[in-house]
Parts: structure tokens; sequence; C-alpha cells
């Protein structure tokens, strides 16, 4: 039985009330699958109608992918003491092929759960951990490597889809649709998502879904660059009771601003008992470093880590739910004095610990002498690798060096042995690299790491801008998910200074948000460009309240129009206040299309053609128009 | 004689103190050249001593192209109503091809001088405007055609090495010089600026120096894709007296924060007065868009423009010595039908003014019919041309598409034309563009424009941002940017929302200074990844203080990190807020160079040398490791 204070019991209910707010004009839709348990959620914005001045029209509602879970649906009562309600459990059961077990097989687990000290922190509705059956492989990929489509394939294509057949078969959408194909980078997206080309990706090792068996409150997603980029947010470092509330916001709050997954990276005191409370209220997977609660477990004393302890670990975090854990196997002993020529060495924390361990034993890291171990484990629940980049380069001077692309073949390596056991596997990448040099990073990870799933962050494009990182890393996010990228780590504005708070990890959403569209649309992944043309058909007809409801955060645009022009008035106003009505270049577009329609269709057809031909005769004549002027 | 309130006076007091505060740490210093009147202003970022546990150094001053002028050297006494002191004059006098006049020879400036009611607003000094003699060419492009070398030119040469040879040859900057090499873009930037190449460049057309004869007071600068990218802020809008201390405030607070240039784009009552407060206070080149100017003289009614008034609005500003002007002259009647069917139109102001009164008189527009006579009056003063694109698209849906094409290549012929006359010119992009249709907008426009210096606003990379503008704008211009684009118009927070604030200016400002240093990076410009080096040397040796200094914004590092951790004590801790003593990884890599150290050299060389074979084997044997894991 649990003790959770009356205070931890009063701070989780306001938090509920602020994560459960949905957003403006949204709702939450479900698109039902091929069995009624497959029940995937979306966003619905839906618009005001087009003012009669530019011709009435009725504007359809904008489908979204959503992130946040049952937090948005005002059907579910969200209680964060109880968990969120289960998606995935009758799937897992009916394969038949993992087992319940009497508690935590680890040591420290169950530790943990018989301490009563510990009660007050515990969550009071702790899952029976779940482990394949002897000789069993539960992972997506085993099944994808068997032909077999699963439940969470179906619900990531439906997923990926975000209503697109449907908009296709509706006129509503007709002008919404409009979109500039992608180039080679996004070449291999199909038209539409099927459960089948889902499978495909997963079995080729070229996309994963992170799913651990003992996390069935998630809703399944995709991390492959033939689907729709991705972005991890993180939250970290407490140790107190109240701090646990503040961990589980910071998680809802990630979810309801778009993260599509997150990392704990706590390092405090209770981290068992907090990534408890997390797993059980969060709709995206969550991924951890274990060898930050490892070191815990030895009081920061890299030298005295062991294979038998940092085992012990998994197990513990994998019976909790962990969906994939970040393991630094890489860093290997020949790697680490490249690294001692470098402006700033060894900057990745995971990398450091091992690197330090590799030193004072001077032999290979136990989580590369051991590696085929960590993959029975990891099959044994479904955590899916993150293959860490712990020697990463901290700096532009750093950066492509000979320890990092080093390290990126042994990963290579690594992930050839993950594959044998139908481990899934994603590499991570760098970290701080000039514009001209990022392609290079894409490049060798899908040839060094045959295709699978790149997870970088940022990287960072110049290192003079702190307070402004996570534009800095914007910059390089947006360019290397371009490139085929298939997940971007956030960067909040307070990286390289302190502790982001919950403004921060907004800001760090939204624009790796922005960084993940912009991919989307460059890779020309069918649909996505909807919700721009939306917009910008509100801006162009003046419908406010749309533009920033249809925004990635409507209530910063709301805030920001309404320091000029706060009257309600001035929402349906057909002027904004950068221009006034003078100047206003929207209407007189208006006059441009009242004569356009006098000279009647055939003539602008004319005009058009006219242009085109121009144009060719333009390039046929080269530097003609040079020699003319 | 003026007549300035008291009230203004004040706050131009108050102002000037917010706006002459030195950087942290930082001081102006001046690198001289062939004459003592060439002094080329640029601060200097002292650094403290690394820490004895690093290996004590000394860490030599980091020095910084500085746009902010006189405003931050405190042996200038500032008094805007007064101007800024003069760089030019001498150099303009010495060339004897200009004179002065009695007084403006524009009707409307003659008004405005002679209105006793303006008296309470009128600047006090304003300078008697000078013109080319008759049947001579001032500008800057004219001089470089015939092979001078002008003190503009020399000024310009030593500001974008900025140090560098001094550096090469100060053995404290060794480390510090590393530097990635350029790619494909870069390719013709040399090793070391020379005022033959900033001639040279000029005389092609491939940069601009825009540098009215009536604006003495600006400190030179260049635009072109062989020197560091530049960056443009705006402001605007005002009508009432104490709003032109606002906008000089503006002004100044753009040049502190690192514009290069400046446009006004006022469209107020006031906009002659207010325009000469500016212009006598700014060290950036100031832009405008005269038919903003010419539109409220007929009170707003764009099909009662005519050219006589628009020919005496250019003069009036070329006598109060404005730089670069944006002329539309590229919206020809043929391409407006073809915006018709866009999904936003005409979204420029000056194009839609333009196509206005293109549709009302159906008949080429003035600009594009009398652009033979604008030139003459450039050539007159050495205004430079910003060729407007009035047909940019303003949403994605609508980007590279016919209209937009077919008035580059119109401005590809209108630059011809300029340059026949040896009148400055660059050519202005858009806009919204998404990630793979960036690279044909530089295209075409080099090939179109011959090479012509690109000025792009962003472009944004996707439309569903408002609110983060900045950042979906800045990811686009950090890529064309490296691509060749020569200056990059900022955008605002609260670009489509509202007018920014001086925090929003700050943050467009900061956003694009680190698009523009990112392109710098990428194309390889030398010497510009000293600052990013000894940030990250910083970095690593825990120097807090010298990490906030470095950057963009000090203030705002330090604001971030004093949130998390305020004590003074913690900005000389060797650890900071994010990982805790224990997990430092700095820390851990100072054991691995002590680890490396003990190898040897040999040792190291020998690893690394392995290191690179493996890389080449590994090339060389291609899928084999995929055979043998």
């Amino acid at each position: 039985m649990s003790a959770i204070p009356e205070s931890f019991l009063k701070k989780t209910a306001e938090l509920s009330a602020e994560i459960t707010q949905p957003f403006p004009r949204s709702r939450k839709v479900y698109i039902q699958g091929s069995r009624p348990d497959i029940r995937v959620g979306m966003r619905e914005i839906s618009q005001a109608k087009t003012n009669a001045s530019f011709g009435a029209e009725v504007n359809p509602p904008i489908p979204v992918y959503d992130t946040s879970g049952p937090f948005t649906d005002p059907e579910i009562e969200i209680d964060l003491t109880k968990g969120i309600p289960d998606v995935r459990s009758t799937w897992i059961e009916e394969r038949g092929d993992s087992e319940f077990l009497d508690g935590p097989s680890s040591t420290y687990g169950r530790e943990r759960q018989n301490d009563p000290a510990l009660a007050h922190l515990r969550f009071e509705h702790i899952r029976t951990p779940r482990k394949a059956k002897p000789g069993k492989n539960v992972t997506q990929m085993h099944y994808a490597r068997q032909g077999l489509i699963t439940p969470e394939m179906e619900y990531i294509a439906i997923r990926e889809n975000n209503h697109l057949q449907e908009m296709r078969n509706d006129p509503a959408y007709k002008k919404l649709l409009r979109q500039h194909p992608g180039e080679d980078y996004g070449a291999n997206i199909p038209d539409i998502i099927t459960p089948e080309f889902v499978r495909d990706e997963v079995a080729s090792g070229r996309a994963i879904i992170p799913c651990n068996i003992n996390h069935p409150e998630l809703e399944p997603m995709i991390i492959g660059r033939n689907f729709r980029v991705k972005i991890n947010t993180n939250i970290g470092n407490s140790a107190v009771t109240s701090s646990i509330a503040e961990e589980v916001e910071k998680m809802a709050w990630s979810a309801r601003w778009g993260g599509d997954t997150l990392m704990d990276l706590s390092t405090g005191k209770n981290i068992h008992e907090t990534r408890e409370w997390i797993l059980r209220n969060s709709p995206m997977p969550i991924g951890t470093v274990p060898i930050y609660q490892a070191l815990e477990k030895v009081n920061g004393k890299a030298e005295d880590l062991t294979w038998e302890m940092f085992r012990d670990t998994l197990i513990e975090q994998a019976e909790q739910g962990v969906d994939y854990f970040t393991i630094h196997a890489g860093v290997r002993l020949k790697y680490v004095p490249l690294t001692a020529e470098r402006l700033t060495g060894i900057v990745s924390r995971g990398g450091s610990i091992m690197a330090k361990w590799c030193l004072a034993h001077h032999e290979e890291s136990f989580l590369y002498t051991h590696f085929e171990e960590i993959c029975e484990i990891m099959k044994t629940y479904d955590v899916a690798f993150s293959l860490g980049d712990g020697l990463r380069p901290g700096c532009l001077a750093d950066a492509n060096d000979a320890a990092q692309f080093g390290e990126l073949e042994t990963l290579g390596e690594l992930t050839k042995i993950a594959w044998e056991h139908d481990v899934q596997v994603m590499i991570e990448g760098p970290g701080h690299v000039p514009m001209q040099m990022i392609k290079e990073n894409m490049d060798k990870e899908l040839e060094d790491c045959f295709e699978a799933p790149f997870y970088t962050l940022g990287p960072l494009v110049t290192d003079i801008a702190p307070g402004y990182d996570h534009i800095t890393s914007g910059i390089g996010a947006a360019q290397i998910g371009w490139y085929g990228t298939a997940m971007l780590c956030y960067v909040t504005p307070k990286e390289h200074l302190g502790l982001p708070n919950k403004e921060d990890v907004r800001v760090g959403i939204i624009t790796y948000k922005i960084a993940a569209h912009a991919a989307d649309l460059a890779k020309g992944f069918p649909g996505v460009q909807v919700r721009d043309n939306a917009m910008s058909k509100a801006r162009f007809e003046f419908r406010w309240e749309d533009q920033f409801n249809l925004g990635f955060d409507p209530d910063r645009a709301r805030e920001y129009h309404d320091e000029t022009l706060p009257k309600d008035s001035a929402k349906v106003a057909h002027f904004c206040s950068m221009c006034g009505p003078h100047f206003c270049s929207m209407k007189i577009t208006q006059d441009v299309r009242d004569y356009a329609e006098k000279l009647g269709v055939s003539e602008i057809e004319a005009l058009k053609k006219g242009m085109q031909e121009k144009s060719v005769e333009f390039v046929e004549t080269g530097a003609e128009i040079y020699k003319k002027a």
C-alpha cells in the first residue's frame, strides 16, 4: 500500500488541470484500425468560415499528429497517481510469447519495492513485470522479420498518414493538398504509409518501434527516415518528494507541446521511483542512460562499475518499462587517446564515464565485451538500443575527427550483432558540426551503420551563442533531418548554461517541431504541407484566430498579436498592425484577383505559358541577355 | 534654428547611456590603414587566464567585427542631437567630383526645411547636401572600374580581415586558428582580403559598398558573397515627436547587437525628419523603400502615384544620405495575373502598390519605364539599388513559381542596365521557401542576375510557427547564406503578428548573427572560427565569465546561468548545474589527457594512424563487415 502525502496529491491535481487543457478550437478524434482496440488519437483543429469579402467558404478541420496522448482528451479522467490507460496489454498478451513474473527480478528492483522507507514515494499501481518466455524473442523487429504485422505497426501506419487518404477523398481539402515534391532524401517515402511498409522498414532495421512490453501505456510511434521526423525531449535531476511531481509534470508538458519520445536523465537519489511515476503516465516511449544510475550505485566512482551491477540495472529498468537504452559500447580503449588533442575532449557524460573505466582498468569496457549478453536482455523485453556517441565532438573544432568516426564504425559493428538477435537499434550522433560538414555525418552513418536510424543532438552550427543554442542547433537539426536523420534530440535555450525551466522546455520543443517539420516538408512527406497551406490561407483571409490555432504554439502567437492590437475587433480586422490599412498587400492582391478574373482564365493561361516558354528560352540562350544589356 | 523640446533632450540622454554601455570586458580598438584617417574600429574581448589545474596559460583577447560604431567608444561623447562623428567627408572631398548644393534640390525637401511648424522636430545640424558635379559619377563601382582603390575599399579590407594577419603572426592564437575548410560555396574567398580584392569584387558587380556621399558618418562595409555574410535590420512606423527618439533608439540598438545595415520602413507623417535624425546618428548604411513615402504623399492612393513625384522623393532621400533604395521595378504588368492563383497572392507591400498601379493604368510601372533616369539619380549620389522582389512568395505553396522567377529575370535585365551606369546593385529574394527549394533560388539568382549580391528575407522554411518566425526563417537564412546570399534581412519573433519591441529586435538580430556566422563558417571564411574556438576552450576550462563575454549576447547568457547557479563562486566552479561534479565529462577528459601524456606522443600518433588506415580499409572492403557480422 502506498502512502502518498496530501501535498503531493494536491500538486498533481493542479498539474492535471494545466496539462489537460485542450488546445484552442481543438478536439481529440480517433481513427479505428482493423480491430476496435486499435484507436489512433489525433488532434483536429477546426477553422472559421472565410469572410464573404474573400468569397465565403467553409474551411475544413485540420488533423494534426498528436503526441499528447490521453491528457488532452476530456473524456478521459487523468489521475497521475493511477497512471494513464493501457493501450497495448491485450496485443502483448495475445502474442502469447511473454509471461508475468512474480515481481522484479533485479536485485535492486526488489530492494526498492520492499523498502518501507520508500512507501511515501512509491507509485501505487506498479505493474507486475512481464518477460519473454524462455527462448522467445518479443521485439517488433523479430515479428517483422517473420512477416507479421503487429497491431503496433498498423497503429503507426494510421498515425503517420494522419487522415491523408480521407483528405484526398474530400474536395474540401483540394486547395490545401498542394505540396512541392521532395528530392533525393525522401525518394523512398511511399505515397501512403501501409502497415506492410512499416513492417518492412522495421525488418530491414531502417526503422524502430521503441515499445517495451512493460510499457503498455505508450502509443506506438516509429523512428525511421522514411517516416515523419521525430523529436526527443529530456528531463532529469531531482531527489526529493515534491520533485517527483515536477518530473511528471515536465513529462506531460513535453507530450503536450509535441515531444515524440522522452529521455529520463535523472541522476538523483530516488530515480527508480521517479521513473515508475513517469512510465505509468507516459504515452511516449521513455529512454534512459542506465550507466547514470549504475554510477549512482557506486557513489560516482566510475572505476568501481562492474558488469554484474550494470546488468542488474538493465533488468531493473527493463522491467519497469523503459523503451530504449543509451549504451555507450562504442567507446573502445583505442579511441580514447585520440581525444587528447581535442579542444574540448570528451563531452558525453556516458562517454567520459566509460573512458575513465577503460583507462582505470586498461581494458575494453564491459559494455563492449558483454554486448551479446546485453542483446539477450533487450530482446526479452523489447528494449531498443540507442547506441551512444560517447566520443561526439563538443565543439566545432573537434567535429568529424578520428575519434568520432572511429566510434561510429564500432557502432556499426555492434548494430550487426544486435540485428542478429533481432534487437532494434538506433545510432546517436553529434553534437557540434559546422554546416558544410553535416552531410558527411549522415552519409557515414548510413554507410557504417547499414541505414539504422540516426538520432542526433542538433547539431549546433556555431559555438558562440550561449542562451540561443536552441537556435544554433535547430539550424543544424533541420538540415540533418532533411538529409535523413530520423529523430532529433531537442536543445533548450539553457544549453551550456543551466537546467531548463518549463518555458525553456516549451521553446526548445517548438524549435525542434519546426526543424522536424521543415525536414518533413523538404523530404516531401505526403500531406505534411496541409497545415502550412491552411495557415497561409487563413493569413490571406485575415482569419486571425485560425492563424493562432493552426500554429505550433497558439498561446504565444495570440499573446504577441495582442501586444500590439489587443482589441477583440482587431482579430477580425482586414489588416494588421505591421502595415495598416493603406499598405495592406493582401487587400491589393484581392484587386489583382478581380482583375485576373476579368481577363479570363484563357488569358492567364496564355500569360503563364508565355512565361514558361520565356524561361526555357532564357536558359537555352544562356548569356544572351548579358550581351544585349 | 531648432527648438527641440526639453522632454526629447532628456529622453535622448537616457538613451545614450543605455546604448553607449560597452560590452563586458570589451574595449574599442582601432586599426589604422595607409593614412591616419582610415581608422577601423573593432571590439576586443579580453579573456581570463587559464586556471592552474588546466595548465595555467594566458588567453589572448579576441577581436570581433563591430557594427556599433562610436556608440561603444567611451572616448567619444555621444549627443544624439548633434549626430555622430564624420568618417568619410575628407575622402569624398578629395575626390573632387562632387560639390555642395545651396540646400535640398527636391521640392519636398525644401518645403520641409522651410516649414516653421516642423522646427520642434527638425534635426539641428542638417548637412548641406552634396551632389556629383555635372557629368561625374561618384559610385564606388565607377571608381573600382577605373582601377581606383578608395579609402572605403581599404577600410573594408581591414575590417573584413578583423586582425587575422596579426593573429597569424602571434603564437598566442595558434590553437584558436584551427578551422575546417569551406567547400564549394566559399571557393573564391581569398586567404586574406586585400583592398585590390575589394575593388575587383565591386568592379565586377559581385559586391557593393552602400555609401551615399551624403552619409559621411557611415563606417564602410561591403555586401558580397566572398565577404562576411551581413544582416539587415528594420525599423519603422511612427508619427509623433516622442517617437523620433524611439526610432533613433531602435537604430542604435540594432547597431549595438550587430546589424550591418538598417532599413527605415517608416510610413508615418514625419518620416522626412525622422530619417534625418537616423542618418546623422547611424554608422550603418541606411536603406529605404521610397515608394512608401511617395504613397504617403498621395494619401495612400496607389493609382495617383506619378513618376514626377516619385523622382522628387528619390532626390529628397538621396540628398539626406540614404545609402540604398529598394525599387520594385521588376513588377511588370505581364507577371501580375500570374499571382492570381497563388495561395497568398502578392505579399510585398511595394510589390502590391506597383501591381495596383499597373492594373489601374494598364501599363508598365514608371519604375520600369524610367529605370535609366533612376540610374542617373543613383550615380549622382552613389545610392545603391536593392532591386525589390515585389512578387516574392508569401507562403511555401507559392514558392519558386512563374511570377517569382519571371520577376527575377527582369531584375537581371535591370541589373545590366544599372551596371552600364556603374550603379551598384543587389537583388532582393524571398520569403517563404521549403528547404529543398532554397538552392534553386540562389542558383537562379546568380545566373539570371549575373552574380549581383543576393539579399534575402529568411527564407522561412515552414508557415506554421507564428511567434517563432525568427527561427523558421533563421534556418533558411543560414542555408541560403551558405549557398551564397550576401545579406540576410532579419525577422523577429513578432513577424506576421505585430510590431517588434526592443526585446524582439534583440532576439531577431542575435538569431540572424547566428545564421550569418554559421554561413561564414560553412564557407570557410578565414579566421571566423577563432571566436568559436575561444568559446570552446573557455568552456572546457570552466571560465564562465569568458563564456558569457565571448557570446553574441553576454547579458542573456549570464542571466540564464544565474537562474540555476546564481552565486558568484559558481562562476569559477569546475562543474556546472547540468551534470554536477560526479558527472563532469570535462573533468574526466583531463584524466584522459594525463593518460595520453603517459602514453607519449608517438603512441598517440600510432593510434591515430591506425585509425585512419582502418578507415581507408573499411571503405575499400565495402560491405565486408556486413557479411562478417
